[in-house]
């Protein structure tokens, strides 16, 4: 499995964010095509500062080439420029990483 | 579900740092009571390089109260030892973090 984990630091305006994250991102996600789980969560326990993150949003796909497939697509190219153009601007800094998931238990 | 995030910097001896992973961080791990998943991620693609980490840990239990009760357990105790006294020598910053997971899809 792949996974694209994305950490959004605190919003300047919580209110906007969370609108435009539940009106426009959300819906754009998970139309992602081949995305297989999506899941968001708030309410962030940091164990020490550097870890103060706003909210944490994983995206799951079998393998790699399917993730390239979604991103290459016209849903991942929308998704893409509302990041730049709209999540970027609500978060600024949106530390984002894509690795296989290995499980060990 | 609830997840611990632990998101490993690159080492500066990486060979140590994999050898203490494997031998001592892994097995004290598994052993934690109530651990339903647990996960390692390498070869991290950082988006950008705020993101560049060198290690992705999730650990998985189903709630709150049995994530507590692992951490407060003899297994939990030892483990919390292990990061600060060595893992946190080896990977200097972990930046770890608690949550709650909600799958919007």
């Amino acid at each position: 499995m792949v996974r694209v984990l994305v950490l959004y630091n605190k919003p300047e305006d919580a209110q906007a964010f969370e609108q435009h994250y539940r009106d426009v991102h959300l819906p754009l996600a998970k139309i992602l095509p081949g995305l297989q789980r999506y899941t968001v969560s708030r309410n962030i326990l940091p164990a020490d500062k550097s870890a103060s993150y706003y909210l944490v949003a994983e995206l799951d796909w079998t393998d790699m080439a399917a993730l390239q497939r979604a991103f290459q697509s016209p849903e991942g190219q929308a998704i893409g420029q509302d990041i730049a153009n709209n999540l970027a601007r609500l978060s600024p800094g949106i530390p984002t990483m894509i690795y296989e998931v290995e499980a060990v238990q």
